[in-house]
């Protein structure tokens, strides 16, 4: 069997499988028991050290892949960099230490490394961390792996503890980064205020550190953020959670560019982009009123979790009427 | 400039220098300080958790580099996991979680994968380790990334702690890995049990997570895994410490099969051949006496550290003759 017959999610699933059926016992030794609170599943690894809670994720682009040689090497490097923070802030955590990993085809020129360790650099600065260390290995095919740790005093924001009656907010605004990609692909034209936004929208996303961290003090419980699309990840923190949602189509914030550049779709993008790096999270309504106001970001209640078919999310338009919406998501395997 | 005038090093060094620059004062929030005790340049990061020091590495296989199609899979994950396991030995470290990345490319078939998961999963349940997420991308070359935390309650061993009038010792015995490799590409037939012997310690290498342990347990403060070869690594070390070594070639503990299969070159391989996973570590000869006989692999006593231009070892032959080597060691960059 290929692993396009599987998919991104059900190979995932079956290692999974696979891996808990050999699992061993707490690992550890005499005098080393570091409890493990977060397998696979969320958005990061998660163990429980002596006085705080300890995360730990990892995400890879590869050339062709993630990005082209059109790409800017530091922006490259900054999305690298993001997409980790990114799933920090959707912990809780505040990042700490980060491992990169570069895989160099021959001939590669230093310069652009350079760039590529910039753009790294310019998000460690801008969100926390610092790299400490790494692996550099020859490879017919440029890729960037990083990981990073992160750390949390407070409970973490899990995938699976929305509850039927929270009601649904996500940060910022959405569709952006779909705005900004199809920009830069198209080559279109658009007043230099609008293509400006799209295109910082596009490859210079911010992760919600502060915001992931506002939540979980004040007693959020439930956050993952927002990588393949609101739509599609909503549904994987149903399914985490054992619940549905409903969300309402014209609450969802839409990036004010869009609706000068691409107005027929801004509600679509907002709906599907991927790789916003927003928040999606769920509180109880008393909790969501209290902690909205204190978001750096700003954030918009867009809907809440029912019971029903796990994982299920229905979206609504202005009259309650079930929106239909292209299949969404993004799986590595599938065209 | 291209990678290959810089050399794999040299690039490490430039960006390290790079990143120094820009480095960030200790990274954290209010109520999150984790200080970092280990950065670039030894076998893994490290920081102070409030009751252990934990250890983080991470290691990276991509096909055609270091390893074939002809490999099997079975054994590919074995050493991909190993490699990471044995870099938190040369820590003291007990290894604790790892996460897995995947780069694969179209067609990929799911039962390779497996087998790939399986020699993860073998390693993990001899060695110690739980994997607990990771990332899966499409790419067009397979690539396998494993990053692996650890921790100890100990002091670390570091490259930087040898002192002149240290003794150095290597755990087990070394230059099989290379022997199994020659057989392997040269399809060599030997006697089924020098065969066997050889082509194990080539595919199924021990990583020494017992060993260190007992080392730095017993307060031995200095050591690193040979990944690169005995005297290139042992300079690597030196390097770190601001001292050279001496060390006698007779004394160097040999794979036995070599003296069978490949006995011309014993001695040469046991002391250039990587990806060993032995151990090679320093300390006062008292406490090189007293540990020794705890080590579970064994250990040999090869030669002595000495004042002298960092990182330069002297290798003698039974008369204390300087035997001139091959220039050793694995740079990712130059051919």
């Amino acid at each position: 069997m290929e692993i396009e017959q599987l998919g991104e999610f059900g190979l995932i699933a079956r290692l999974q499988q696979r891996i808990e059926e050999r699992r061993l016992p707490q690992p550890g030794a005499a005098g080393v028991r570091v409890p493990l609170l977060v397998g696979i599943g969320d958005d990061a690894a998660a163990w429980q050290g002596a006085n705080l809670t300890e995360i730990w994720t990892t995400d890879t682009m590869v050339e062709g892949v993630h990005f082209t040689r059109a790409s800017a090497w530091r922006d490259v490097g900054w999305k690298a960099m993001v997409s980790n923070q990114s799933d920090a802030a959707a912990m809780g955590a505040t990042p700490l230490y980060a491992l990169v990993t570069l895989g160099l085809p021959p001939g590669t020129r230093v310069e652009d490394i350079d760039a590529l360790y910039d753009g790294m650099l310019d998000a460690c600065a801008a969100h926390g961390g610092v790299i400490v260390g790494g692996d550099i290995v020859r490879s017919p095919v440029f890729f960037v792996t990083i990981g990073l740790t992160g750390a949390t005093p407070n409970p973490l924001l899990l995938r699976s503890t929305a509850r039927p009656g929270d009601a649904i907010a996500v940060t910022g605004n959405l569709g952006g980064a779909e705005g900004g990609l199809r920009l830069v692909l198209n080559k279109l034209e658009f007043m230099p205020d609008v293509a400006e936004a799209l295109t910082t929208a596009h490859v210079r996303r911010t992760p919600r550190v502060k915001d992931g961290r506002i939540l979980a003090e004040e007693g959020v419980r439930c956050a993952m953020d927002i990588s393949d699309g609101l739509v599609d990840d909503l549904g994987k923190l149903c399914t985490a959670s054992g619940v549905a949602a409903v969300i309402r189509a014209p609450d969802v914030p839409v990036h004010p560019a869009l609706h000068v550049a691409f107005p027929q779709q801004a509600t679509e993008f907002a709906l599907m982009s991927g790789e916003e790096y927003e928040l999606v999270f769920t509180a109880p309504p008393a909790v969501m009123g209290r902690v909205l106001p204190l978001l750096p970001a700003g954030a918009t209640v867009i809907g809440h979790i029912v019971s029903g078919q796990p994982g299920r999310v229905r979206v609504e338009d202005a009259n309650g009427q079930a929106i239909a919406l292209p299949r969404g998501g993004w799986d590595h395997f599938r065209p």
